[in-house]
């Protein structure tokens, strides 16, 4: 730290992404990337926009935006595009929280959450996840505050239902509720896109980094009443109109044109899910009921940090949280059939050595 | 604006962009862009890139850093690489302003310095030119206030020495002086980079938007101390530290492979920049002195906004600022050579048609 360094900022704890290896030796399941390659479409839009790099990006992303409110039956002001999703949850703490309105969210979540409300100087509240990990709604029911919700929520992979939504932002109505839908494509449940239509306090964050295959790309969005939108683009604009280069999205619509592509995969995700869970069970883990493209398990015999280090030994890389509700466990992303197959063998194999 | 956005930014004002039309009937020299395509380089290394979108970009740009660290000369821990230069210029506003240092900058200069002041909620005083739209450096010596200069500044593209800036800088040692080198590569002029080593409190950034032919890449950086770098880490870690996605990092990767292209494209903005005063001063215009990939004129006879308008209609954009000390001017970006003709014939047919 420098002694620059303003006061505001000096006990910040930053944000610990998971492990980026740089060699290709580890597979590599701690970070909940999809194991396929993006659509062809996606490379194919990307060449086409090379040769015109030398000049801006479009702040609007009209194209994106445009084949967006398409996919998700939305209005094109319903949406804003944003660098991975983070920033639009950054944004909307920015935008919708401060001393008079904290931010709740459960104390198992995210784990941005928690650094988005430090860095933005705002009052949080951590609300303790039930006995099994799961979100008891009744803790968000007219609690006037804004709600920053996982659904799925990570690392616990736990969905609530579209209807157990709807309850919590009813009954908020004065307040905003962020439903952050990174995983939601691997839930079979419905969106909560749909609700922003008929509830002007709801925002929804998706990503194109989980099941549409581009975490590199760093594509987010909100989707919202064009009030709440229009105040994320005041803060946008802001801080960085170009937050979205032209190479990303001309992924991002290479991706929206061939959804087919993103459904085989999230369905290919949700096989080996069942799969590995099976397996899991059969070797005796305990595990949260997954919604998402990651299981979340713990064993009697090895703890959370000694099977997660264990496991990268043998060339498997997995998560794990040191916090004491969940220590226990370690978050698996769910890759392909075969990377599946490899981590229930090392799994077996350390369970043996531990008997 | 909702009635949920909160009241730290109702009355914020966000920057406005240069115009970005969706067609390509404009001759575009409004937002300074190179009108030459970025290094085929970069576009090797970007479809090398293409394959692995699916996995997360490196949060530490370790590639990328280590080149840099060659070109410019400074270690690997003096560089932070942001979304734009813009991103790291908010970063250094909320890292080293608060209420006890107030930010300081030019009263003309880059417009989004007072949003990111604004943004972030700090005090900020802005310091009048001299009346040739020079900076004043006694302006700067000893105020203790955190000092942002443009160099060569924006828009007027007026450049200071080396040894002013050094002056700047060593006289105020308990401040971080930031100077903006957006256009530093135009100038002929050594950059205040290798003054980083010297000085603790000196921060630098740059872009890949101008020289390097890559606006729409979004690629900035920032150079200083390992402790001042650190900071900005903290920040860009508390609020996206995936900032650069994978093929804006191998884009800017492959043009630090070409500098000779780079450079040759700016030995060619030279020539049209000088070849453009010499025909606009012939037409009566009067220039500051330029040493950007811009110039900045007015003319008794015609209006700046009008000259503006009318340019449009004859198909040539060129960038009109409304605020009063400068009306009186347009800021045209130089372009290749025929670019640069069809602005002159078409400005020398306003002025006759203005007799």
């Amino acid at each position: 730290m420098s002694k620059y360094f303003s006061q505001k900022y000096q006990s910040l704890v930053p944000y610990t992404p998971g492990e980026q290896p740089k060699d290709a030796k580890y597979i590599k399941l701690n970070t909940n990337e999809s194991p396929f390659e993006p659509s062809e479409k996606a490379a194919d839009f990307a060449k086409n926009a090379l040769s015109t790099l030398n000049l801006y990006s479009d702040p609007d992303c009209t194209r994106l935006r445009e084949k967006m409110s398409e996919v998700l039956e939305v209005n094109e002001d319903n949406i804003v595009f944003t660098n991975g999703s983070d920033e639009a949850l950054n944004f909307a703490f920015m935008a919708f929280c401060d001393d008079d309105t904290p931010a709740v969210f459960p104390d198992i979540t995210y784990g941005f959450y928690k650094v988005f409300a430090a860095v933005n100087g705002v009052p949080f509240k951590e609300i303790p996840l039930s006995e099994d990990l799961s979100i008891n709604i009744n803790d968000y029911i007219g609690i006037n505050k804004t709600i920053f919700i996982a659904n799925p929520n990570a690392p616990t992979g736990i969905a609530l239902s579209l209807s157990q939504i709807e309850k919590i932002v009813s009954s908020n109505p004065e307040n905003v509720v962020v439903i952050d839908e990174a995983y939601i494509d691997f839930s079979g449940l419905e969106s909560a896109v749909k609700l922003t239509k008929k509830y002007n306090n709801l925002l929804v964050t998706g990503t194109f980094s989980k099941s549409r295959s581009a975490a590199g790309a760093r594509l987010g969005f909100a989707v919202g009443s064009a009030a709440l939108i229009s105040d994320l683009n005041t803060i946008r604009y802001s801080t960085n109109p170009y937050n979205i280069n032209s190479l990303t999205a001309a992924v991002g619509l290479g991706i929206l044109n061939d959804e087919e592509y993103t459904r085989n995969n999230c369905r290919a995700i949700i096989a080996n899910r069942k799969l590995t869970e099976e397996s899991l069970k059969e070797l005796g883990f305990e595990l949260t009921s997954s919604s998402a493209n990651f299981v979340f398990a713990k064993h009697r015999a090895i703890s959370g940090e000694s099977l997660y280090l264990k496991l990268k030994e043998k060339g498997v890389l997995v998560r794990h949280f040191s916090s004491e509700r969940i220590k226990d466990y370690v978050r698996i992303t769910i890759g392909t059939k075969e990377q599946m197959l490899v981590l229930i063998e090392k799994t077996k194999e350390i369970l043996e050595e531990e008997k």
